[in-house]
């Protein structure tokens, strides 16, 4: 099980630690809640798991790999969605094939979602790692586009513009209280893109 | 005198060092050129400019940053035409205002871009850095459609079309003999967006 794939509705099982990587997840983001990213340490993230810090280095090379652990899902998940569109679907269409089923995982990860999103908010550092995140992100969709047939410049056009969609969305989904809402912030940000370039 | 606003055409006149920071830059992207950007020293750099390691280390914190040297001017020449563009444009007309005097800028430092693009392309490290310069010029174009009286979300949404625009067009007009090509490029690559958005 690698960090990029946890579950965290369906606990992976194993015989002697039961989704170690989604119980140092939790514990993690309690203690950054609790007592600031900052000063919290792995050795307390692992205590409070019920785990040993070796365990905690089998999933996670740092403190700051526990805030991005989603991210490898994230894109399997999108880049999924994309290799599935139907053939004459154009490219924007095919681009933000992944909105729909990244917001059904994200649905029960709100309150994580928020925790994580003032971690890293308040840390340059952190906030250029998201950065980067998404924009490899991107490239992995405009890499999906152009398998399908799309030029380079359109597939990185598209691309973008689907994850600065998902970034808005997100954006506003982490502020407000319904952890069902994301999925409609993201056609209305869908929406105010096409108008946007239409105008 | 800025690294950030570093004028090639017209260099800027000091009683001791006439643009210093502008031979500087010739300096190093000439040896990155025939020695490779990572053996290149700062010792190197200043020797070939004709000052001191002291002077280099008045406009640049590292050799890493001559390459972005340029970074400060064009976020600079982008965020004025955001601002004098006509009070009825759009908001993706408003955030690709840049584009042209951007254009302009650029054409005649199409070897130094050259070069430039080889190095970064095979540093991750650098790449990271350009990838959040490109997002920080997003973010600073947003800022500037917010000042227009646009939302926050049609700001995001437009300033990163126009951003990827731009880096299209870039990488695009950097493969290329044509100095002169990176206007054309520009509309070509916004003409793709407007179609790759409606379609």
């Amino acid at each position: 099980m690698s960090p990029g794939v946890i579950n965290y509705a369906l606990p992976q099982m194993s015989r002697w630690k039961p989704d170690a990587a989604g119980r140092l997840v939790k514990a993690a983001i309690t203690l950054f809640a609790e007592r600031g990213y900052e000063t919290t340490t792995v050795a307390e993230i692992a205590e409070r798991a019920g785990l040993t810090k070796r365990t905690f280095f089998r999933y996670f090379s740092d403190k700051r790999e526990v805030l991005f652990a989603g991210s490898g899902e994230l894109e399997e998940v999108w880049l999924e969605a994309v290799a599935a569109a139907p053939p004459e679907a154009g490219p924007l269409t095919v681009a933000a094939a992944g909105l729909p089923p990244v917001a059904e995982i994200f649905v029960e990860r709100h309150g994580f979602a928020g925790i994580r999103a003032g971690i890293i908010a308040a840390n340059p550092e952190l906030r250029e790692r998201e950065l980067i995140k998404l924009q490899n992100l991107a490239a992995s969709i405009a890499a999906g586009l152009v398998d399908r047939g799309f030029s380079a410049n359109v597939a990185i056009l598209a691309a973008q513009a689907a994850v600065t969609v998902f970034h808005v969305a997100f954006a506003a989904w982490v502020e407000q209280d319904d952890p069902s809402a994301f999925r409609r912030l993201m056609d209305e940000s869908l929406e105010e893109l096409r108008s946007v370039t239409a105008g």
